[in-house]
Parts: C-alpha cells; sequence; structure tokens
C-alpha cells in the first residue's frame, strides 16, 4: 500500500531506487518565485492547486513564497492539507455524498473552507451538513465558461443559485469559479486568448446579475498555469488557481507566446527516475517505467537526459525508447531521467518525491493525500 | 498515502463512498473455475498473474483454485506475495540493479523464486546477489518472440546466454520465457494465431538450439488473456501467465473469437462505482472518476449501469458522460458502475477493493502491493 522510500537524504541521485518522481530544488524554488514575480502588483492572488502535488511540504513553501492557501479537488485532499496545518482551503468541485459533506463541514470547524455548488438540489444538503456541524460553509457558485464538465450557465441562471445559497441556513454565497480546463492547453495563443475573452464576457454578465440580484460580492477564482496571464489581466479575477507552474510537463512545454515561441517563465522541475534494464538491440532501450509510474494521458513522457533516445512506447512496467545510431549512455544500469507528460495524475502514482539538489538528494517527501479520493 | 477503506463488510453497494474499485465476487469466483476448466486435461499450468491484482487475497484465491503459483513484474511485488506465505514466484522481468538483486535473493531463502534474464552482462551480477545472500537462483531466459520490448534473439544466442548462467555459481538455468505482449490485445482471430504460430516457432527454434548445448529443459512459460489457447495447445508451453481472465476490461471485451464474435469465456467482474456530482445540462453528467480512478491508456470506460450513457471524456478527477435523451438513473449523488478500460494500471490506482455480492459489500481487500514497484 506505501511502498518503502526509494532513496534517503544525502545519497547520490544515481543511487536512488528507480522508478522514483524526483524534483529539482533550484529550479522549483525559482518556478515559486516566478508565478509571484508574474501576479506581484496585479491584485491577484494565488491560490496553490494542491490537486497537481497532493504533498503537503510543497503546499507549505507555495504558501510561505505568497500564496493565499490551496485549492484541491477531494474532501480528503482537503483533510491533508487540514491536518498539516494549512489554514485556507478551497474544494474545486462540487461535493454531494452526505457522508463526503459531513467530513468537509467537519474541516469547517478547523480552517476558512470553501466549496463549489452548481445546481440548486445541492443547497438544501450543503446546509444541513454545515448546520449538523455547526460551522459555516463559504460555497462559491461554479460557472460553465466553456470547459463543458460542471458549471451551470452564467448569467441570471448562476445569480439566483447564489441567492438559494445565501438564504440557506448555514451557508454563506462568497463568490465564483469559473474555470475552463480546456483553455489551459491549447497550444496556440489566439486560441487561448480568444476562449478566456469568452471566459471573462461569461464572468463578467453574471457579475452584472449577481450586482442586480443585489449579491455583488468580488472574490472569481479560476485559471490556471495555460491561462493564468488572461485572468490577472482581466479585471474581474481576483485569485488564479495554478498547480503544474511549480514543475511543468511535455504537455506544458508545448504552450506558446504570441510571436509563436515556447513559453519561457518557468522551466521543468520534475523528472522521474529509472533504469535501463534490457538492450536487446543497438537501437534499443527498456526502462523499468510503465503506466504505473507514469500517466501517459497527455502522451509519451520525454526524456531529459542522457541524450540520443526517445520515448516509442509505454506498457505497464515498461518503456521502450528509440535510440539514435551509436548513442552511449543507456546501457543497461543507467540511469535515465525522464519528463513526465502530465504532472497531476504521475504524482498520484507516486507515494515519496524525491527531492534532488545536483547529484544529492536533499530530502524525501510523502506525497500524502495520493489516491482515487474520496 | 493510504486512503481511508471506502466501505466496509455488511454495508449496501450504494453507500460505498466513490470512487472505489469493485469486485463481483460470483462473477469473480465463475472466471477463476473457467480458466482452471479451460487448461485441465491439458498438462499446461496456470501461473497467475499478480501484477494485474497486486492483491494477496486474490492470489491466494487463484493458488486454491488450481494455480501453480504467481507471477509479477517488480521485487517490490515479490516480496508482498511471499510475506503473504506465497512460496512460488516468478519474477516476469529483467532485474538489474544491485539493490533490488540483494532483496530478490534473499527472498529466495524464503520461497521459489524464479527471475528473467535476458544480456549475458547482468549474469555476473545475478550470481553474485545468489552466493551473497547464500542462496540459488532459477533464471529463465526471456527469448523476444515478436512484443519488441526484453528479450534476447531465440536460437542460439538464447541457448548461449542459458549456457552462461548455467555455468554461473548461485544460479541454475530454469527454461524459457515467451511472452508476445502484442498478442494478447488483437481483436481479430487471424491476427493472434498467426503471431502466435511466429511465437511458438521462436520457442521451438530456442528448444532445440537448447537441446544441441546440452541444456534440455522442458519449461516454458509465457501467454496470458488474450493467447493463452495457442499456448495451450502449442505443444511447447508448460505454463500461462494469465491475470485479467479474472476480471476483464473494456480492451479485453474488443477480442473476437474465429467466427468475429466476442470472446464468451469469461465475464467483467471488476467495476468503478462512481457518483453523479453534477448535470448541467439534459444530456451531460459528470462523474468524480477521472485519471486518479481509471487509468485510459487503452480507452476510456464503458458504463456497466445504469444504461443510456457514455463517456465522452476524462479528466484528473472527472469522467463526462453524455446521455441519450430522457435517461434516468444518471440524477446528482446517484451511482454509476463504470467497466474499466484496462485492468493493472487500474487497480494500481487504488489502495482498497471492496468486494461486493449482489447488492451488499462482502468485504474489503488491501491492494497490498500497489505502487509504481521498487
Amino acid at each position: 500500500m506505501i511502498e518503502s522510500r526509494p532513496a534517503h537524504a544525502g545519497m547520490p541521485v544515481a543511487d536512488v531506487d528507480t522508478p522514483a518522481l524526483a524534483l529539482d530544488m533550484p529550479a522549483f524554488t525559482r518556478n515559486l518565485e516566478r508565478m509571484q514575480a508574474e501576479l506581484a502588483g496585479s491584485g491577484v492572488a494565488l491560490r496553490a492547486h494542491g490537486k497537481a502535488h497532493k504533498c503537503p511540504d510543497i503546499a507549505k513553501r507555495q504558501i510561505a513564497m505568497g500564496a493565499v492557501g490551496v485549492c484541491c479537488q477531494k474532501v480528503s485532499e482537503a483533510e491533508v492539507f487540514v491536518d498539516a496545518g494549512i489554514d485556507s482551503v478551497l474544494v474545486t468541485n462540487e461535493i454531494v455524498a452526505a457522508a463526503k459533506l459531513a467530513r468537509l463541514a467537519g474541516l469547517a470547524r478547523r480552517a476558512d473552507i470553501m466549496v463549489l455548488c452548481d445546481d440548486a438540489s445541492v443547497v438544501p444538503l450543503l446546509g444541513e451538513s454545515a448546520r449538523a456541524a455547526g460551522t459555516a460553509l463559504k460555497v462559491l457558485v461554479e460557472v460553465e465558461v466553456g470547459g463543458k464538465r460542471c458549471g451551470i450557465a452564467p448569467g441570471e441562471e448562476a445569480a439566483r443559485l447564489a441567492s438559494l445559497i445565501e438564504r440557506e441556513s448555514g451557508l454563506s454565497f462568497a463568490g465564483l469559479q469559473a474555470y475552463c480546463g480546456s483553455a489551459q492547453h491549447k497550444p496556440d495563443y489566439a486560441e487561448r486568448r480568444d476562449m478566456m475573452a469568452r471566459v471573462v464576457e461569461a464572468v463578467k454578465t453574471t457579475l452584472s446579475a449577481l450586482g442586480e440580484a443585489g449579491l455583488t460580492r468580488a472574490y472569481v477564482t479560476g485559471g490556471g498555469t495555460g491561462s493564468y496571464p488572461f485572468e490577472r489581466d482581466s479585471g474581474v479575477f481576483t485569485e488564479v488557481q495554478a498547480g503544474s507552474y511549480a514543475f511543468l510537463d511535455t504537455d506544458y512545454a508545448r504552450i506558446l507566446d504570441e510571436d509563436g515561441a515556447p513559453l519561457q517563465t518557468f522551466e521543468q522541475s520534475l523528472f522521474i527516475l529509472s533504469t535501463v534494464i534490457s538492450r536487446p538491440t543497438k537501437n534499443r532501450a527498456v526502462l523499468d517505467a510503465g503506466h504505473k509510474a507514469h500517466s501517459m494521458d497527455s502522451g509519451l513522457a520525454g526524456i531529459a537526459e542522457p541524450p540520443g533516445g526517445q520515448v516509442t512506447g509505454q506498457s505497464d512496467e515498461h518503456m521502450v525508447v528509440a535510440l539514435d545510431e551509436g548513442t552511449p549512455g543507456f546501457a543497461i544500469g543507467n540511469q535515465v531521467r525522464l519528463i513526465p507528460g502530465h504532472v497531476d495524475p504521475t504524482f498520484n502514482l507516486h507515494d515519496w518525491l524525491v527531492c534532488i539538489r545536483g547529484d544529492a538528494v536533499e530530502d524525501v517527501w510523502p506525497i500524502a493525500a495520493r489516491g482515487p479520493g474520496l
């Protein structure tokens, strides 16, 4: 259920047991500094997305660097973060099951807790759980802004739901969630800009409907690593929910700026350490990391080092690498440093994060909220 | 790191906390019986693949039903199975790191352990670990039979490697592994048959080369749920390594028989229990299970019940379902039973397996070897 630690502080990175998830500490720290610099003076806060890493040690560093708190997707994640002493947690998801709502309301006795709602039928359940726990729950209305997942229609429908929440004993209407997942992963700048223009328009329509209903609220949260400059400069968002900015992956590496060049703001800090276990031919190496160490929902992993190889396939426990003619560095037993295709589900496969600095292991952190998420 | 149990024995299935992995016990038991019936009288044994489920409770039932032991891919999995009292474990993978080899050789003091080798450079490392542990390791030569992953070329090259192993103090050459992963997932019968004919040919060539080298060994292992009838009837395989047969998934459901009809030997026993958390439109429902509860490397999940919906997308924590006009059963809070796209990496996401019988939870088993696998 919990695997042994693949490393201990002070050991050489070359000796880490593989497959293991590794964080380059200098790159990670620079990423945290850069996001705070990106938002400085904008009046827009960072709420770090804890669902990306599920690791309280990381969340604490994000908050120390200026984040106002964390967000996450699951009650079980919120519990881990509150237990670790984080006092402001937004669950960016609809919670509807009675047992989960009871746990969430319980957490609100120990920390500042917010949750989303997109349906009138859930309002009495939310109210009941808050009243039963003798606490107050802050509820955001989630507005559908183009992601075609959860969320109520913007404008009057959203305002009617906000009124219902505000009238429900035990609840307070706290603001809006407007997150467009698809805008995070659009490589083309113009597509991203146009998509985000529609998001901002939907938020403005909803704020206006809220104003007419006497429910003026300033708090508007959303966005992520792929879109945050648009939320920051929108004039309506007060908070962005970036998570991947601290790590990056091959999917974010495909995102381009206005001139069609790859974005340079953040750098790759997250890697999978793997080992060559087979060299059946001159042009093929096989690594000890597959679906159970790397999530390929956004594509295959990249290779950070050594150079000269390209991942061509992944199965449950193996990764197949095609090698350029005469490439050294892929002998049996050699360590290969992979770039994950997608941060969040890859973190979720690992129990431990190996923090590295140069050639040495600096620390090993538990990915304490790992799991399907109850 | 370990999530709370999503259920307890005796509770209604409808009350299981979601997302959760569930095993229909009657269907699971029938699958175990059917595989033993399929092999009965053939002289070919079943070695149940523990990498599919990573769960000792399941492995014990497979052995009680007639399996000769388990196989798995990782030393960490072998440790969990040996700790659970299973006394015959084949690691169907190349193990090359010194620390892992030391653990593997240590296990050989407590159980019958076998491991693969496909490269002469690893033979001294295997020997050293066995001698250091004061034990003997049984080593199989892995032959490349079309899967283009690990494995040495069949015939004389394989026989030379077998000789090296046999001469190395602390090791004994025990037989051949000939596994063709791609043959497991070919829907078309004729393609599967032709691929397996090449596998059997490669095994025969190698057995002949071994005979010439004075290394006659009867033990030939390989195959899986998609190909086992070919190994069983080959005249050269002595063992099949099926794992998914006990559970099935949408990928295996695509496999066809000689007449182009779906295979009927086994039935779906593994499900993901999820909950509707949002109903933004009449035609869209959103479930609380995404990449962290279901691995979509082999495609999206199917829906076992209720009828009338089709999964159209999956993100980290959500699944989007398109609903037929007027479909009931997808109200907020309702439970939806999903069919996984791929057994092995989906098991790996969960800490607990909820055993169900009819409408009640019968037991909850730990997926004790879950993890990237050290």
